[in-house]
Parts: C-alpha cells; sequence; structure tokens
C-alpha cells in the first residue's frame, strides 16, 4: 500500500466563497511533511499554479533539505525532502501514475460544506487496505472547490470530534485524519 | 467529564537540552483553541511566565476575542475566547482546583525521551471517563522538562504513526493526542 498527500492551493474558497488561489504557509510545508514522513506517506504535493508561489515553497524546502536548515536539524530534513511543488492537481496525479504504474484513487477531504456522497473513516480504512494507491487532498483556506470534489473518487467524511464545531486548521484536521486512516494503534 | 489543555512554555527544552522559555507562536494559539472547542475543553491555559510574551499572548487572543477579529470570523472567535493566559502550570491548576471544586488529575505528554512509566491512549481513556476533571499538558520547543514530568499523574505514550519517526509539532501532536482521547468516532 502506497499513498501520497496534496496539499491545495488552487481552486479553493476564500471567506466569501470565490475561487481563488491561497498563499504558501510556512507552518503548513512543516507540519505536513512531519505527519507525512510520522505515516509513511511517499510524498507530499503541494500544489499551487503561481510561478512565485511555488518559487517560495521550493527555497522554504531548499533550506532544509540541502541547505543550512538540513545540518540544524536532520529530522527535518527527513520530513522536508518528501515535498514536490507542482502547479496543478493532474500534474500531481501524473507524476504518481508514472511512479506506480497506477492512476490513484483521489480521496478528498471538505469540513462539511459539499454535498457529495461522503465515505465514512471504516469504509476508506478498507479502501486503503485493498492495496490500491491512494491521493488523499486537502484544502487550504475555505476549502476544495466543490468542481474538484466532485471528481474525486471519494469524499471523505468532515472531521467532528465532541462539539458539532468543525473549523480546524488544515495542520490539524491532516493530523487527525491520517491518524485515523493510517495509525494501527491509535485505540490501544 | 470536564478537561482542559495546557500548553506550556516554560520550563522546556532547547534543542541543546537546555531549560528556556519558549516564544507564543501565533499559530499554536489558533490551532489549539480550535482544537479545544472541536473536543469541547473547558479553557486552553497557555503558559509563560514572562510578562512581555504574556501581553502579545493576550493582545492576539483580544483581537479574535472583542476586536476587528470577532467580527471578521465569529467562529474564531468562540474558539479563541477559550484561551486563558497564565505564568505558570501551578496558576493554571489552581485556578482549575476554584473553578470544579477539586484538583485536576495531570496528565503531560511527551515524544519519548522521558524515563517515566507511560500510560497509553487506552488506559488515558479510562481515566477521564471515571469523571475524574483532567489538564493535558503539551510542551512546546523540545519537550516539557523531565522535573516537570515526573511530578505529572501520568505520562501519555508518545504517538507514533506508522514509522517510528516521532518529530511532530505541538499543533498536530495535540490534534492527535485529542483525537485518541476523546473523539467517539475516530475508528467507527
Amino acid at each position: 500500500m502506497s499513498f501520497y498527500i496534496g496539499l491545495l492551493h488552487y481552486p479553493v474558497y476564500n471567506k466569501r466563497g470565490e475561487i481563488i488561489v491561497s498563499a504558501i504557509t510556512n507552518l503548513d510545508l512543516h507540519d505536513l511533511a512531519r505527519l507525512a514522513k510520522t505515516y509513511k506517506a511517499s510524498r507530499l504535493y503541494v500544489i499551487n499554479p503561481l510561478i512565485d508561489q511555488q518559487d517560495l515553497a521550493k527555497r522554504i524546502c531548499r533550506h532544509w533539505v540541502s541547505g543550512y536548515g538540513a545540518k540544524y536539524n536532520k529530522d527535518r530534513q527527513k520530513a522536508m525532502s518528501l515535498i514536490s511543488v507542482v502547479p496543478t492537481l493532474e500534474a500531481s496525479m501524473a507524476e504518481i501514475k508514472d511512479i506506480e504504474g497506477e492512476t490513484p484513487i483521489l480521496v478528498a477531504t471538505d469540513a462539511g460544506k459539499a454535498k457529495k456522497q461522503k465515505v465514512n473513516y471504516k469504509l476508506a480504512r478498507e479502501i486503503i487496505a485493498s492495496n490500491r494507491v491512494v491521493m488523499i487532498l486537502f484544502g487550504t483556506a475555505w476549502g476544495i472547490a466543490k468542481e474538484l470534489i466532485r471528481k474525486a473518487d471519494y469524499l471523505l467524511e468532515p472531521i467532528f470530534g465532541v462539539s458539532n464545531y468543525n473549523h480546524l486548521s488544515v495542520r490539524t484536521a491532516a493530523a487527525i485524519t491520517l491518524d485515523r486512516l493510517f495509525s494501527q494503534s491509535a485505540r490501544s
């Protein structure tokens, strides 16, 4: 079983429900790369169509993978070296197909606005256990555009903790999702 | 059952294993407050002995609780209003005792260096289910000082995902810990 993580900056919504390109957030790259390493994702795709934003993300990665950061913190180097910066989701899916020899199953995540039928975590774990290659997509800003969610193979159910408040950051939502999907010992 | 979260900035370790006061990180406050709201924590204590750091944390909170941020994002207001800024762990424990009429059980978290006997998540959930008041303490920087961990009632086992890499941010580690401890549906 191999899986990939996508961090999507376009197409996503802003607060007013308009489609935007969101900005690269430094801590998103660090937190998601460290999660990717913890849960053995094959790669983390940082998806942003803007050249200057790609350059920013690449510069951050270079610092930690081959620059001063690599000497400063070897653990961080291992995590950040999992990042690939790509312009589109399609580019990441094509790269995964090249690597794996099959098109990955696209699993989108959403905090609850999307109307598409959702799969629960139990079913999602069964899909993963079926040995297919999976791409799990997390949206930044106010979430993944519904046109893209419609094209996904599956939409994962939103995270509800104890309350009906579900306004988590993409960093913490990704942490919970990956732990629920992949951790063997989460409930033991 | 009521529980509290502590985000500790002193005493914690730096990279060289020296005891330091760590700096307030804006996104830590946001991410942990949103988690506190999601999992129904009674309060989030931001613990830092430095007056200027307390002032910074309070200014961030004011912006979101009663300033422009409160109008801009009501969901964020609800989360950020759970934050109390205090100088010491003892101050937070005393405040909880005042509110609850009992001293909370102190559950510390650590990525694995501490030698103290650890409790697994199953046992930790049983402790929580026993209806005692609980304070769950997360360390910033390179983790909670061992002198303080020794004084805790329990030390929670480190988070291991799939690999033996366990270098998560406090934001994502807190997300996983709270979901494992409190979510009803994490495995359904």
